[in-house]
């Protein structure tokens, strides 16, 4: 399975090659910056792991339907997730992204702080113009756009909160957590992609189905997205490790360890998270979190849902072969290193 | 003539109201915010003029095919035009338009300076998603999808050079700011709506006609521009008079008074610009640019592109009762007071 994930990337890959090849010259028109943006977007989507495209070229060929819109409408979701990760670490201040610096910081080295954050707010615009415009040389190109465009609306409303809860002194409840990572994570991660591909191979009673378990696998997801952001390194998330302590993000990992603490290690936890915390705090917060059930907690969260998620497909006529994939999916999204 | 537009704005406006409340329904399930940002992006558009949005309406009326699909076009047009106005606020730091607060300033009020930049970020995304879903519900979606998604990639690279211009020390040419004027405003004001409205009524045989003539009307568009946001009232325009001067904005208007003024004058506008102008100041730049000549070169500029405009129609078998709202279109963006 995983090298049918891996070829699909590499088609995706290829595809937007030879798109932003294209693209250069249909803008090449609009004066510099449409060879600058493209190059870099070309490099910044390489760089990713391209999960979301993929799922929806493995998915289609496991009903049966490997098409060329598959690996079109696969390009157009990695589109849209650079342009929503370019978004986000502008909202985030975040100058690091995917083992790299993120596009809005290397806009900055060019021509300072202003203009990295307007080229980047452009660059993201870019990507999400042209997303729509892939989708729409799909002969299925309506009923894709439709579900596209109300999902990112959603996933546009799910990062409002998620700032939201970033900068109130707001203490969100483990519900309201739980809910960002299945409305947000789970619809933006797997749903969009799985309704996509449902929408490819003319399977849309099945979107119920599916919107619902990407839901829970978004849960699984997150949960071990704040573990790696914890445990992981720099080296396999592209990410600096411990951001998420440093910027005191409202994680359930966040909630857990301070529920379970008490005493002097409650109290110092409540003070290290939204500080410049260094080597010796993180591999601290590491040790409690171990010692203190914190992990064993938050993968317990993830657990009921991947069960949920499982028993979704159980009740669902779902062809044994598209099984086979969303299964290995499951597992995956629970182990994975990066 | 001005009714039809006037009315025009009306049917937008209420196809809006309706549309929003939906909206409102359809996302109710994903959390608080998709009412509160649906209610500021309700009341936000309600302040702007419509005016692309209403030229596709009044526009299809002269080509004989008042449509729904033509409001609902014009609808999505003036989503757009919010979610830009929403970016270009955050990237130029500007705290108020439409004669109110910009979005972004409205959810700084709500909840700090990061999550007026993330909230504002995500809402103009949202206004961009939900466009693209407006023009996929009309029955040309395909080919109004392609012209919208081309056009707006195509802004968002003037945006790049815009900011560009902005925070450099390059000084551009005439040439060099005409061309912003031409293929950011122009392309976007005018050859857009143009272009959707050929789309709509199947005319697509003039859409280079009418997009060369959208890029001359986008000059005239931008020098009235420029000389309301210093000769005109906050009252008419929306926005603070002499904010361009106080951000040092690369205008034609700017190139030419530092062109034809000299010795202390032109030491003091050197200085004047970028700097936190008094009252008094943006009197005297206004009496220099009177004395000097600087509003007739740059509608001098403005003449040349007017021209243009009208010979590109002349060439062209446009009908009657179009050339009529075209040029009406003319002489309305000369002489505009807001």
């Amino acid at each position: 399975m995983k090298e049918r994930f891996s070829s699909a990337k590499q088609r995706i890959g290829s595809f937007l090659d030879d798109y932003f090849d294209e693209q250069e010259q249909v803008f090449s028109h609009v004066g510099r910056w449409p060879e600058d943006v493209f190059s870099r977007l070309r490099e910044f989507s390489s760089r990713g792991k391209m999960l979301r495209g993929s799922l929806v070229v493995v998915l289609a060929q496991a009903f049966g339907r490997s098409s060329a819109d598959a690996v079109r409408v696969g390009a157009a979701l990695e589109l849209l997730q650079s342009g929503v990760l370019v978004h986000d670490d502008i909202m985030d201040a975040d100058d690091r992204r995917r083992g790299g610096p993120a596009l809005h910081a290397q806009f900055a080295r060019l021509g300072g702080e202003r203009f990295g954050l307007g080229a980047g707010v452009c660059a993201g615009d870019v990507s999400f113009f042209l997303a729509f415009g892939l989708l729409n040389g799909c002969s299925s190109a309506r009923s894709l756009i439709e579900v596209f465009s109300r999902e990112t609306a959603a996933l546009g409303f799910g990062q409002v909160e998620d700032v939201w809860l970033g900068e109130s002194d707001e203490e969100p409840s483990a519900q309201k957590i739980l809910s960002v990572y299945r409305y947000k994570t789970g619809r933006y991660t797997f749903s969009l992609p799985l309704l996509l591909c449902l929408s490819l191979v003319g399977r849309e009673e099945l979107s119920e189905v599916f919107g619902a378990f990407g839901e829970e696998l978004g849960v699984v997801y997150q949960v071990r997205d704040d573990e790696l952001g914890l445990f992981g390194s720099e080296q396999e998330t592209g990410k600096p490790v411990g951001a998420d302590v440093r910027e005191d993000k409202r994680t359930l990992l966040r909630l857990e360890l301070l529920r379970l603490s008490s005493g002097e290690d409650k109290r110092w936890l409540s003070s290290v998270f939204g500080s410049d915390v260094s080597a010796d705090d993180l591999e601290r917060v590491r040790s409690l979190a171990e010692e203190l059930g914190v992990r064993a907690a938050v993968r317990a969260h993830a657990s009921v849902c991947e069960r949920r998620a499982a028993s979704l497909l159980d009740d669902a006529a779902v062809p044994v072969e598209v099984r086979e994939v969303l299964d290995w999916l499951v597992s995956f999204t629970r182990a994975r290193s990066k």
